[in-house]
């Protein structure tokens, strides 16, 4: 049986990864798995520091680089404290975001080079790429109204930016097919979840 | 009248480049030229958070992944907020430290490719290269004997470390010695002075 396990969950806010990481955790904890769930930004006590740096109002108008620097720290940071540990104990670690987010919303959603983003955070994760990574798919005009009233910087960010980043991860999704699974987030929970733990559990074998 | 110009002070801790900053500032404003220094880590309000989180022990054991990562948001956020504003006032920018502290300390110092450490540090530069890098070189043990007494983390490495530093940055010397200007940093401080102000007066013609 397979112990150790890197699962990332990628998407749109709105398209229901927390959700579907806590049914999903519940479902393989019932089956006797241990498990370990965690997030991106802000997965380590440190990196919830950055992450209030990153997205708070405090000091005006953060460039994209020190952005893309900072949350590509608070990655290694979580990499090394927080993710390398559980998979070392033998854990399934499921990770609410992760390489893939910055990808997609850094690398297309805005102006840095994907090359240089790649570069960035290749070198923050030293290696530790997911075994598997669920893109939780759903229509732009869907994942904005479900974001409707929840209020930060990058949800602020208008719908072209929604749309850019969905289309980079479909791409991300197609250029790596071995390790992304394609999930369409519109459908019912029980659905999703359904679809999920079927890969899991043909994985898990 | 050359105006803006950007320059660097590199060495190791101990090496006289806060003092020189100090003493050749008050220099040039006295011919009545428009001076700003700064200074790296720290430059700006959050990069002395970053510093805090940096040389701080709250978080123990950062990995040198992650310093490096912080080191350089520090540096992008320090370019993009200070010193290109600086420049384009057309000030001349002295600071204390810069990317070649990174390529020296980081890159050499310790495990880390210097190729990454390049890469990660071009990013957050954004092509801002100085116009001038003064190295202010000093026997490892006359450093490490100036600064006996201070206190923090960086500076509790050992005599090893400072000697792989010191060798590091004469090779990054002696790899542009269109930018850099090595200075013997032994001498008397109005020795070192001069020698630097010989350089910017030519170069300020």
């Amino acid at each position: 049986m397979v112990n150790a396990l890197f699962i990332t969950f990628e998407g749109l806010d709105g398209s229901g990864k927390s959700l579907m990481i806590y049914k999903i955790a519940g479902q393989l904890r019932q089956q006797g798995r241990r498990v370990f769930t965690t997030r991106e930004p802000g997965g380590t006590k440190m990196g919830r520091q950055l992450r209030q740096l990153i997205l708070g109002s405090a000091y005006g108008s953060m460039d994209e680089r020190t952005e893309a620097l900072l949350y590509a720290a608070d990655r290694a940071l979580h990499v090394s404290q927080v993710i390398r540990p559980a998979l070392q104990e033998g854990k399934i670690v499921l990770c609410d975001r992760y390489i893939d987010s910055s990808f997609a919303y850094q690398g297309s959603g805005r102006g840095i080079a994907i090359e240089q983003i790649r570069a960035i955070n290749l070198f923050a994760i030293d290696n530790l790429m997911p075994d598997i990574t669920f893109l939780l798919d759903l229509p732009v005009e869907e994942a904005l109204g479900r974001l409707r009233g929840r209020r930060d910087r990058l949800e602020q960010e208008d719908t072209a930016f929604f749309a850019r980043t969905a289309a980079a991860y479909r791409q991300l999704a197609a250029q790596d097919s071995q390790r992304f699974v394609l999930i369409d987030a519109a459908r019912s929970i029980p659905e999703v979840q359904q679809q999920i733990m079927d890969t899991l559990t043909e994985r898990l074998k």
